[in-house]
């Protein structure tokens, strides 16, 4: 399905700089576009790129309108202009509606007929499934589940009893909204384990990467708020609330009754310990333990810079002696203060 | 199902104070809990709390006793009796036994007729299940698995052949049980595959978070003692055994071969390396890589400290000099010794 | 099945010392070898293991040819003769090929006569699986999925849609190959989902541990060349590349668009950032961040080192203020030097 430069400006706004008649059917980076694809340039340090590529049209922002000749868009945000024409010429693909033969559907569910259950997929008892939404092979639909419209969930992804789920979230493959909490208490020398009886509650437009997890409150609900963005294998403990559009990068882990505020952007690997609460706006870099609440917006950080293996082991042994380093600096200040020199 | 504090405390302990008829059938957070419900304090420092509880009863421990004139049951662990409480208000689901139409089951596996296999559940040839045990929807049970009584797994666990499953594990969804260890060979510029011919070995009473992974062993097994507890996302290697009544959190990684003792706890997203022992009573810090040996109880960490970003960038340069700076504090040392000054 | 060393020497090279015809079945550790099996040393320091061992013949490098009597094979490289060995005496069990009457397969895909297809497995349309391979348990592949010959997926891997499978592939359980990449693009207060239309290629020999994620590339394709092993819990984010012959440790983060090199390792726990080259043969250690390209091979590391909680505490808060410790000390240096001694 082609496209003409004009046509995309009337849906999406912009303007357009040379040909408008040009026609792309696909997007694709500067270095391998075609003469029948667009392409975007986000950042101008990358402008060389311009001079070489075959892409019969670009996304450019205002500072690089005239940087080419090349048919062009113009537009004050380039990388969502790019997402935007990327879905247009990608259309998902479509789903005819209905249960597959093979999916086990209990007969107190109600499924919107405008809605679709993929072959081997489980659905319990009183589950609710709004129209447009899919549920991929081999998902597992816990009891009375709620499921707004518009929902995709690929294949395997299981969601416990009673949990509610908004509009329009997308759950790739593995991901397990609901399972229990982490919550044990010591008696006479055995854990013994506390119901977890919360839910999980997800708000609209969220989207979960593969093999995520985000269990069940142990009392009351673990909450994600609309429009949250999580990558694949993050971990979120029970009773966190994650704020309206906050962004969370791979494989961190979130430890229990945390809250996080909106609009915070949390680099991979990176962990935030339980009971804390964190502020609007909050960006945490890669691999950073957030150990204290933070009541500011701002950047944070706690990376340990890596080194060559054996500048690391020369330089690592010391960290268990800083105490001492200070104690010794400390002395010799006192001593050549105390001859009388001003420090 | 209403039980009175007398009820409770004749199936639990503890002492009743205030009314012994008082009726409750839910547990609940003293913010939200209603006159039908009983709470908990377990940590004096929320006292403030029990002023403006609406809870009909709360569970102290004896030295808050007095702290309020709710009906009230005090116990010397009110934490772990909370968790009993909150069991007998919330039961789990019964689950009627036998074999759903849909499962595929060996005609050469032995299923206790107190058992049951959910939809979708594959059972290979000479699997033995125990008396109560729950086999959830898409579960994938390998040849020869034996798998105790009491047993929960929630849909979509698998078990490799072979392995051995204790009483009344609880496995989480995404758990995967005896997959290959990473055992590999460098020959003549190719990595080939060592078979992972030990199995997964697992006592009674344990529990496993989603999306865990336990791997068989190379050659012996790999070992979990009974009591242990493990939260989310844990990545266990080949030959590790861990001890009974350890507590492990979210995102750990245990590298191969390595033995932890009896009763540890680790934070969420520590590593322990490979071929350590790991005493009895070891606390580790989130966050925190053990890379020896630890051959005495107590509480280990290595956490670096977040700080505001720019902060973080003008301390962390230094990490790569510190030996450097060590040389030269010495220096000064020497100097100002060498003065005549006694340092 | 037994067999001589004769037998195992004229298959796998190296040399017999000792009776060549003692017969062996199983392969086992020094200490649990019975005289049916044979073991192997590949550490010259574990030597003292050689005198107590019951095993009925063992597996050497030739600088211990003759540190014992008992029947042994000699090998330039011991782990990986003994690896070769335990393949042969545990061959993998045959699985008849054709396709469970319980699993979904598209009329358009073609299945190689050879080929087998589990219990509820999903197979979409265009799908190619060659000759030999085996589709687990509760296995999804997407449409236009190609695999090539004699792969193994292990129960519940997902394939989306339109990714490639090089030859002799092992993935186990939980894996997940192609799901979306993480591409957001903020647009007025709402993150916009950046379509992922590239796919996954993996080269042959490759194998993936349980519950790894690969993710699709956002417009090229997320590489990963012949031979690379990838152990458990692995994260691949979109347009990754990782070179021939290198192998990760579990629970390892890869974001965007890096590059690796060939014959890498990397470390459990390790994660790099993304847009970033490591050249050939770079070793990282676990638990190690890397934050910058790497052009060199040699061995990096970033690991705080652990210590009891109390000396953590003690010298932990001074990684807070290394730049004024760094600032006090060039002072004193100055104050000393300026009053005439040389530094």
């Amino acid at each position: 399905m082609f496209y003409t430069l004009e046509q995309i400006v009337a849906r999406f706004g912009g303007r357009v700089m040379g040909d408008p008649l040009v026609r792309v059917n696909q997007i694709s980076t500067l270095e391998r576009a075609t003469a029948a694809e667009i392409s975007f340039l986000t950042n101008s340090k990358y402008h060389a790129q311009l001079v070489s590529t075959a892409a019969g049209a670009v996304i450019l922002g205002e500072a690089d309108a005239d940087a080419t000749a090349i048919p062009r868009i113009i537009s004050s945000n380039p990388y969502a202009y790019f997402a935007k024409v990327s879905a247009l010429l990608n259309p998902l693909p479509v789903i005819s509606s209905g249960v597959h033969s093979s999916a086990v559907v209990s007969g107190t569910a109600k499924i919107d007929p405008g809605a679709s259950v993929a072959a081997m997929a489980t659905i319990g008892e009183g589950v609710v499934i709004g129209a447009g939404s899919i549920i991929g092979e081999g998902c597992c639909i816990g009891d009375r589940v709620v499921i707004g419209a518009g929902v995709r969930l690929y294949p395997r992804v299981v969601i416990y009893h009673d949990c509610v789920i908004g509009d329009n979230l997308i759950a790739h493959s593995g991901v397990v909204i609901g399972a229990d909490g982490f919550g044990i208490a010591m008696d006479e020398g055995r854990w013994i384990k506390i119901p977890q009886i919360g839910r999980v509650v997800i708000g609209r437009d969220v989207e979960i990467g593969a093999n995520t997890t985000i269990d069940r409150g142990a009392l009351d609900d673990t909450v994600i708020e609309e429009g949250v963005k999580l990558d694949n294998q993050i971990q979120i403990a029970h009773n966190v609330r994650i704020g309206a559009h906050t962004a969370i990068a791979g494989c961190v882990g979130i430890a229990g009754s945390t809250t996080i505020g909106k609009y915070c952007q949390i680099g991979g690997s990176a962990g935030i310990l339980g009971h804390l609460k964190i502020a609007d706006r909050v960006v945490i870099a890669s691999f950073t333990l957030i150990g204290k609440s933070i009541r500011e917006a701002g950047s944070y950080a706690a990376i340990f810079p890596f080194s060559k293996m054996e500048d690391w082991r020369k330089n690592a042994v010391h960290l268990r002696h800083l105490d001492t380093m200070s104690d010794r600096l400390k002395k010799l200040e006192q001593l050549t203060t105390s001859k009388g020199h001003k420090v």
